[in-house]
């Protein structure tokens, strides 16, 4: 081993994969696209297969404490086919390695199970194998999926231009907002294991957080309107980050506008509550699962009055200037704070 | 959650995995074998596309103490493509999921990376994406692998009929012996800190326990060869249990030949020295990754001058009577010891 030592928290998670990933070269013929979008991308007869990897850790990405475990298992194949989303693809099959301690029951690993089934049954996608394995501490869950796509309607995260019009689904920073409602709750119930949490007025965050959706309603609305996004990438760190990885990818600037970003207003009456900016709470809560895609501005006419699509703003040709215009004018820089699991 | 509780280590590995898988159908037009094989078969075109996953957690795969990291990448990538070759399929891409806690260094996965690297242009595999997070605990490694088949030369563990020849590839026990001298080791060093472990005498089994190699070199001469195996799996629980899934999923019984049992001289004597019965150690050890396959009578002929091809037996049509003929002559049946990580 060598003798420096460097701290991965100093790279965070990006950094990290960006330099493990460097010395790989594409060797197979048949891939075509590796590291660096939402899913590889292979060849496989006329088609193109598509293959994505999700890892949800106990202590890192929930708590048990207030996470059912029916739907972690939902929350984990929604989160893999939502990378196969990201790429306007369908799932097709997922593989599940699970790592599980005595402390857990059989009945206990079947009601993760039954999330899983739940959600394969939604996205009408085979559960086709796996790993099941003691682990010494905590419970640990890692998907693979596998869809495809045809090769004319493949979404890249690089294939945007400038004037491409950026498009947003559903809202944003309501499970972010959920999270902060399910911890506070937690903090209460553990000084004071008495209380019921009152959750009612908070249902739609928290189920964002717990049961999030991948929009594959999206995709098959695209395919019946014939319009095929030119980039495209779901909102898992926050909206910030992946507007900059559109923008970098794309060899664009991108600009938005405080005003169209959609924010449900549960989450925006909620994120006052918690003296929390909503917009900060849409920009970098992460976890939403909704899809940001770019258009062609020829294709606008045929999305304008879908109910749940958002057009936020467009790109630019001046690549690194990625703004957002507040609602009073201003002109404020973007940047990714996204989630640095590592800090 | 449900009132009762069932404990895992009841079950086992293989009975959890037949109670969880039980409620998933196949639903989607692609699948053409789930859950029960080394791999998943998906149509892809006019191949089959295979898909598979493993998992590795320290502290139940792997001690840090005597596993180099770049050994425990390389092995991580070996196994899952030995699953590939299981199904007489070849490897094509490879997904890994990652989970790294504060106390390792950008270092110290960089050599992790290295082994991974290694191994992948060791098989011709590449790395196409993946997923790296924080931690809470232990190192968490799961890989999953995507391989395309012929649809004339897969292998499924269910193809074979009575009469046909049980085939085994290399010699059996090495890794079981290897981990046996490890463990002996690291509790010499434990309590006495001072002393240099003296492994050179263990070498060939610290080798095969520390790295082991998919036997692609076998798929591709049987290709040469122009021999197809009835069926096929790689032998990762022990050549028993594996016997018994070959004969439980082609309804057939198995019998072998003790003296025919391939076990190389140093696990031989290291077995006596440990006071392990050698063909115990072959049997019930484990973690070999040979491939255990069956050819039909016809194809004897074209494999009998191999040098690394063992004729052990042969299958019969008493379903559940799996025997072996010891070196005395006597019957004893065969039973799955495995490994069983949850006991």
């Amino acid at each position: 081993m060598s003798e420096q030592r460097s701290e991965i928290s100093a790279l965070g998670e990006f950094g990290l994969i960006d330099r493990l990933a460097e010395p790989f070269k594409i060797q197979h013929p048949d891939t075509v696209k590796g590291i660096g979008d939402d899913a590889a991308v292979i060849r496989c007869g006329d088609h193109l297969s598509l293959l994505s990897t999700d890892m949800l850790l106990e202590g890192v990405h929930f708590d048990l404490r207030y996470v059912p475990l029916q739907h972690l298992g939902y929350k984990a194949i929604a989160v893999n086919v939502s990378d196969i989303a990201a790429m306007n693809g369908k799932p097709g099959q997922v593989v599940v390695g699970l790592g599980i301690s005595n402390r857990f029951s059989v009945e206990a690993v079947e009601e993760l199970y039954a999330g899983i089934k739940a959600a394969c049954q939604h996205y009408g996608v085979d559960l086709v194998g796996g790993d099941t394995t003691s682990s010494a501490v905590g419970l640990v869950l890692s998907i693979a999926v596998r869809g495809t796509v045809d090769s004319d309607k493949i979404a890249f995260r690089s294939g945007a231009s400038a004037n491409d019009i950026l498009c947003v689904t559903g809202d944003l920073g309501a499970a972010y907002m959920g999270l902060q409602v399910l911890e506070r709750e937690k903090e209460v119930f553990l000084s004071n294991p008495g209380t019921q949490p009152d959750l009612e007025k908070y249902s739609y965050l928290v189920g964002r957080q717990l049961k999030p959706e991948a929009r594959m309603d999206i995709v098959h609305e695209l395919e019946e309107l014939k319009v095929v996004p030119t980039a495209m990438i779901d909102v898992s760190d926050g909206l910030a980050s992946e507007l900059l990885h559109i923008g970098r990818n794309s060899r664009c600037g991108v600009k938005i506008f405080e005003d169209k970003v959609p924010i449900d207003h549960q989450t925006f009456e909620t994120a006052v509550e918690f003296k929390i900016d909503p917009i900060t709470a849409a920009l970098n809560g992460g976890e939403d699962y909704e899809l940001l895609f770019t258009i062609k501005p020829a294709d606008f006419e045929k999305l304008k009055n879908h109910a749940d699509i958002h057009f936020i703003g467009h790109l630019h040709t001046a690549m690194d200037q990625n703004v957002m215009i507040t609602k009073a004018g201003n002109t404020v820089a973007l940047t990714a704070q996204g989630w640095n699991h590592f800090s």
